[in-house]
């Protein structure tokens, strides 16, 4: 399957996509459902949790953590385990801390103080169901129980480690919390270049793509090699997401999305339909999967399952 | 020096404190001045976070992570490694993570959905200078600094890994972040037992207090039994923290606490005053400080500073 020939219409992947399509949404789906069941175990009500953590704050992380969604970054993590020969779910405690950072993320940008939205995955968000002060700590508690789950859940220390210096980097002021500062300065002062725009997305969703990446790779026993092309991989499909989530928002309709839609245009936002245009765009998502294709090539049929991943992500409708 | 003959009036430390005070403030001094330069190098301007960190954003994490204060918990780091008999300066890394966790959560702590604060050790809290929005990210920033300190400063990986465990544990929502929780909770369900009262307290300030000990332990090569004692010198210093917390709210002017006093009065916060009246909770400090010296015994001589510094804590007068 070639990424050349990506049709521009945006029907579900099982019928876009050509041989092995099926199997690649089943292989996800099985993913999907094993995060779920991981993530709820590594918040479920352990003795030491009933004991401590007051009930609302209980209930306000989990409705959060475990509201659904794509799971996009858990499962680059299972697959860059999976590509480089390994046990896709001997990675599972990277992907539950990713996806953890990744959930914290968007309780705290959802607050009333930074991007205030009342409607994520077609729910309230956090802060509506719960109030403010729980919503923030909510995102607090997330943030530090994936480094716990690192930390602990992972028998290899010296990976658990460097999966710990990996995601704080990757989540920390240089990357995610920085690139949010920079979307939100952008607000009062415009972003007015294509290489600006990128800059924000590379450390908002670009590094934690990326992380995904390099944890799973790591965890599977990747070479520094096959690392590093993992890591590109992750950007380019960063980039490549960022660029559909752009379309979407214009294109897209408010009920598939369970979010507010031509919220971008409206709030005077760059986005790339605004700089290329809604064909060049697309255009630029397409070169990017093929850019992130060809850095598998070093993992030989193992890469398909990524391969794969790299087409779905520009091809969602939600 | 004996902390039965506590003396009930608020003088500074140096002239309250019996033989070797002087030194033991030097030393402190000493260490804070240490502390104030590993903060500052663990937040520095380098070329990555020139590049990738807005500029309010650094600002605002080094507003809040250099404000001065106490710099009690890293202290407590410190003290714990030089008990074991290592050098306090190979414990810094923890000591740092440990204060950017306590940081962090005065920033959040501080915020109008919280507990609304708009004055912090004498001056505008981060929110008041730098907006909510940069405030909830400063926050966010330096928790996840903390790992990112401890996963790539402490040469030992194994030890590393452990203290990742160890703050993510005391920090998280069974500790740090549930107490806070359950610390608003009581807003609008009051504690009515000092029972209650204490658990509140053992996880949001014990569990970090414990957790600055067993960190330090760790880093200087404390046995379990060391580890175990110097946990119990945390959590009992902790609580006696808190007492002579709510005192000074009681009987401390707001001029030198650089925050507003008599506040949990009129917020009709449960106190140890309101339980026990002044007189038994200072008694119930002296009690708890007396239980954490004895922790010390194991250490001989090489426990004096910490001995020390439990005396300190509850004859501040800031």
């Amino acid at each position: 399957m070639s990424a050349a020939h990506l049709p521009a219409s945006q029907s579900p992947v099982a019928t876009n996509l050509s041989g092995g399509a099926v199997e690649f949404t089943q292989h996800l789906r099985e993913l999907q459902k094993q995060i779920e069941v991981a993530m709820d175990a590594a918040l479920s009500a352990t003795p030491d949790v009933t004991r401590f953590v007051p009930p609302s704050l209980f209930e306000s992380l989990r409705y959060s953590a475990l509201g659904g969604g794509k799971r996009l970054r858990p499962v680059l993590v299972l697959l860059a385990s999976e590509a480089c020969g390994a046990d896709p779910l001997q990675a599972m405690p990277a992907a539950v801390a990713l996806e953890m950072i990744h959930c914290y993320s968007l309780i705290h940008d959802d607050l009333p103080a930074m991007d205030d939205d009342d409607l994520r995955r077609g729910r309230p968000t956090n802060h509506i169901v719960y109030g403010e002060a729980t919503a923030i700590l909510a995102g607090d508690g997330l943030l530090t129980r994936a480094f716990e789950v690192l930390a602990t859940e992972i028998s290899n220390k010296e990976l658990a480690l460097a999966c710990v210096a990996d995601l704080a980097s990757a989540a920390g002021w240089c990357g995610m919390v920085g690139g949010q500062a920079a979307d939100l300065a952008a607000e009062t002062t415009p972003v007015t270049t294509l290489v600006e725009l990128e800059q924000i997305h590379h450390r908002k969703t670009g590094r934690l793509l990326a992380c995904a990446l390099t944890m799973g790779g790591r965890l599977g026993g990747a070479s520094v090699q096959q690392l590093e092309s993992l890591a590109r991989y992750g950007f380019a499909i960063g980039l490549a997401f960022q660029i559909a989530d752009d379309l979407l928002d214009v294109e897209g309709s408010s009920e598939k999305l369970g979010k507010q839609t031509q919220k971008d245009a409206q709030a005077g936002k760059a986005t790339y339909p605004g700089f290329l245009g809604v064909e060049a765009s697309r255009e630029r998502a397409t070169d990017l999967v093929k850019q992130a294709c060809r850095e598998l090539e070093l993992f030989g049929p193992r890469g398909q399952w990524l391969s794969d991943l790299a087409l779905y992500i520009i091809e969602r409708d939600h």
